[in-house]
């Protein structure tokens, strides 16, 4: 399929995750890149960095969103980097650039994206990460993906 | 006091608040300008712009962090408005201008903003808001300005 | 007048001017102050410091558009600053909040302000700076002012 | 070549181009994917839309980073269009994401990339554009290209 045609699914969470939310969320980059959608994270370290390698590992595309003024700053796996200069300010951009996401763990900075998830009317699956209203939970990593995609599966098959 | 000097109040809430908290957004408006303070906003509708009514019947100065691209857009009561043209990234601008936040009623942007408060490590206290790990409840206006302006009292006495 | 209703001017220029630029931008900073309008800059040091310390000196008020995360960051003479945290992307900020621009030597961040100022259809008077269509040139301080605020005197008289 | 590796070329014009610099801008294009670097431009008509169209055609990659709030707005022949919600100041982000710069045409908004291009320390090469310093003028797409590559072929090669 067209790269312009895939979905994407951004994949939000911690700087610092716990190993067993790194692992779930290497699954997630695995299993989005399996199902040929294209990952949009915020390209750094933790959740983001794990979700990526899984992506990469899979063969997978990912972009991420910076917010340094540096494409190099972007962890290895991710493969289009986008520099944005504006700090945490970048939160709102990760959030437009993707039509479903998917939150792991994460802190304060996670829930902004989650609140800006909410503004924008983006689906919100979360593992381990706030309890908001509007933040579905799901368990598995399988499950994170599969949900996120249910929408768009007339359109993707 | 030199204006630079004051101590910046950022006052975040709904568009569409229920009369009891623009009622309580309206005082804690008038406080912050009765105390010296500036109050700072994201200049529209709702909470906001009954903070800054508030303020300006009080004598007081607002600053209104805009999401669009002209200054004229901010409501009524906004001394000094400010563009952005970034739509809801604006919400960490408003963030970081504020010495310490007042969180009135809100919903999703609100919670935005919140999460960033907690990012750059400023102290919010909410009256009728999402109740976040990081949000100090508060009952009524003037106790939200008391305790939003004790962190400051050797500096403003 | 109501400070929300006074003409705001924007002065853009080089960090490191000459001396008799340094001079000019104090002295465009105080007229400015003098006829009651708002002065509009980038925060920071050079053009945008002199010309906050004549706005200063004079009584007026000046606001900062700072590209950092602090408004601390702000020269001493600013009294309302505004952090952007988004670097030199603030540049168009600087333009979108003033009716009108004044540009002091500078160099390519000037060139860019200037640029900005076009697209979003704001007058330009230039001193020692960059020799584009849309800059209209004026030889002293006195003339820029004057010729900035020529617009505005039906609504400021 | 891994795709991270690959030289981004931005693409920088007016919006409403004479044919001839259309034409020229989708040459541009055209060489760029055939050279293996990814082109990276503002997302929309004009200039941006024949570079894009040119790399489609060549079988590249283009990266196009937007204005508005949603990824759909880019012209059809963009792969990874990047929404920034930021209006006119996404035109820093479309200089920082690029390693060179090619002008073709253009009013004030390619002014302002322009010297944000010079400010971020790239180097940028036109055709039909603005006389400025720091704008090394070239007669054909293809010297353009050329030129834009040499700085990077012990990189690429």
């Amino acid at each position: 399929m067209e790269l312009r045609k895939k979905i994407r699914i951004g994949v939000i969470g911690g700087a610092k995750p716990e190993d067993k939310f790194r692992k779930i969320a290497f699954e997630v980059g695995q299993i989005i890149a399996e199902k040929g959608a294209i990952l949009v994270c915020g390209g750094l370290g933790g959740v983001m960095e794990a979700a990526a390698r899984g992506s990469k590992k899979a063969g997978g595309m990912s972009v991420g969103i910076l917010p340094g003024n540096f494409p190099k700053d972007a962890n290895r796996y991710i493969d289009i980097p986008i520099a944005t200069g504006m700090g945490y300010s970048r939160n709102s951009l990760v959030v437009m650039n993707s039509d479903v996401l998917i939150a792991i763990d994460g802190e304060y900075g996670t829930l902004s994206e989650i609140a800006y998830g909410c503004v924008h009317g983006k689906k919100i699956f979360g593992i381990g990460t706030w309890d908001i209203e509007g933040v579905i939970p799901v368990e598995t990593a399988e499950q994170a993906v599969d949900k996120a995609l249910e929408d768009f599966f007339p359109l993707i098959c």
